[in-house]
């Protein structure tokens, strides 16, 4: 069948759906999506990734899909809907990028999970006969989205879906500034950046990542200097911060069997300075 | 097997399991119905539909069961625990209707999701030798729900499970009150409902619906008059309120971007009225 | 292969994987765990216990897991990732008991599932070639437990993971003290025990199970005196306190459809007394 081939092939799908919302889990929001799923194509597999994003934050859902994504099969179809437009004029689009495919809103989220370049395919979600029949103007999660996810783990084309069109809005990590600087006679290099989420476990995240081939001097957030990174949580003291390199690879402020967030009362937004040496 | 036969007959069942219950996230009480159905039918997929309906709400168990259940596919099994009387003489209800079936304690959540006449087969759950060998007087989710359903998705009939009886208990979304009256020299439709669930976005839907071929004149709920209906949320200004026709077909109050619930006061049981000209 | 002889072999694997962690359900971690299995064992079923265990609570955590575990066909692979220690020395153990196999941190939490006589197997898992290639010092849920159970799941023998080594730690339920005294001319079982944990309907567990043959007189806790064992929260009226015996065997005391721990004021580590004649 024509429509099933080119791009990430028919053959190549992993049979997994991921599914990322900010719909909760008070309602049976999600469990409509997956009965949709479980109708269309019964063999698929779907995986949570969360649904407990802040309702329309976009940010915060891009960094948590971000940090799940690059570890499912190729050929997994990744869902999010973060969609405070939905019913408006807002697109959807389907995307193929780095050997999986991924179903959002056209707001931005997208930028969290693939560049620019990495796009091989990029259409907007038009064809109304992979929809349910009656599409509602509140929930595309479930009459468009879900429909969509479904025909794609089981092959069809992500150009069957409507005319080429490349995301117009693209979200991403605000980029932090690095500069090399004098310091006492040696040159350390500065990086300034911010926290852009914290976790459930109140470590708190930058968009720092560490260069290579130095050490941390310092770190700066509040009122607060932290010296030296660590490997692990548990190598500082307990109620003791720490900085460490977090598992997307991002510096991050923690505190050892304690909150980051509320002990140190971190912010996402406020400022860091980290001093490489 | 006889026992296969009649009525959904197992060529017919889905093997989808469908779970709602108040067990909430936080224990281990989810996962035994899931050890147990494993166990005794390992080629079922269960789907949660939720866990986190308030403790023995069965109208809010009722509303969110109502909104995820029509779209499993038919021969599903839907299993609902919102069960305050557990190890009572309350009984347990197998009911076949509109293609599915759904196990669920007689305490009228049953009337959510399919009405008397569309009851096709309607059984007690007592036949001991589908429940587990010992059970508790205080879990009947594990020790009865879940392998009696896990048995029903294998192909068990309904009518083996035990004696005819209809649902004694019949809960449902209070009717609304609709009159025409005369205003201005026009004749206009006036519905007098309430507020039956506000969802985790914060909107607050109503047990109204919309007549055919009217225009929303005015919602009176609280002190707040609101005019005219929208599609979609994002059709009003940021973080003003506005009523639209919402997901499951209802009236419903939110805010675009934000919580209508708080940011209107908003309860469960607030009278509502609307005015369709 | 050699590697999959052994102990609970490949062939007496039910494919089922069982998760339990203090992840939370706000970010991606839970599903970066999930996305390595569904890339390493496609086939396997990952089934969720918990993921909302307090952050760092070994204790809760080995409660709820063993609220589940005996549910799941033997040949599940139980995992269990509450680990403060991520990162440092501690050790991760592959345990073979009871006709599964249990993947956790040596930090005490396989006490609560099997008992030291019951461990048929115990390894250290050591075996990088086993783990993904980068291996970060903080997500060793995902790097390390994530594709070990993987292939656990797909019928690696646990001694293929690494040298033999009994857990070093051992946490379970502190012992209850029981003795036999006089009153009134009668010889009454008194058992001195605590509350070990306070469920998500608010129900205070203890870690006493009732003697056999005896029937409760009264159970003291903080200033209240409770009299009788009922069968079922449904026995004793709307509101009223009650004490049963729960659905993993421990005396529970409860609040017929309301929440003992906080009407009652019950906390974990508060001293009960029960007397049995």
């Amino acid at each position: 069948m024509a429509e099933t081939t080119g791009g990430v092939g028919a053959g190549t799908r992993s049979g997994v759906i991921t599914l990322l919302t900010d719909f909760g889990l008070d309602d049976g929001y999600v469990a409509a999506v997956k009965g949709v799923i479980a109708s269309l194509a019964p063999d698929a597999r779907v995986i949570d990734v969360c649904h407990r994003i802040p309702a329309h934050d976009v940010r915060r859902g891009g960094i948590v899909w971000a940090s799940a994504v690059p570890y499912f099969p190729p050929g997994t179809v990744h869902v999010a809907v973060v969609d405070p437009g939905v019913g408006t004029a807002r697109r959807i689009l389907a995307v193929e990028a780095r050997g999986s495919i991924f179903l959002a809103p056209d707001n931005g989220i997208i930028g969290h999970v693939a560049s620019r370049r990495e796009i091989r395919s990029s259409v907007e979600v038009r064809a109304k006969k992979y929809f349910l029949p009656r599409v509602s103007a509140t929930f595309h999660g479930r009459d468009v989205f879900a429909p969509v996810a479904a025909r794609l783990a089981s092959g069809l084309a992500v150009e069957a879906l409507g005319p080429p069109r490349r995301p117009t809005s693209w979200d991403a990590l605000p980029s932090p500034r690095r500069r090399t600087v004098a310091r006492g006679g040696r040159r350390v290099v500065e990086d300034r950046g911010e926290i852009v989420l914290t976790d459930g476990f109140g470590n708190a995240v930058t968009n720092l990542r560490p260069p290579e081939g130095r050490r941390l001097e310092s770190l700066v957030a509040g009122g607060l200097t932290l010296r030296g990174l660590h490997r692990a949580y548990g190598e500082a003291p307990e109620g003791a911060p720490l900085v460490l390199v977090g598992s997307t690879g991002h510096v991050e402020i923690a505190v050892n069997r304690g909150r980051a967030s509320e002990a140190l009362q971190l912010r996402v937004g406020d400022r860091v300075t980290a001093t490489w040496a």
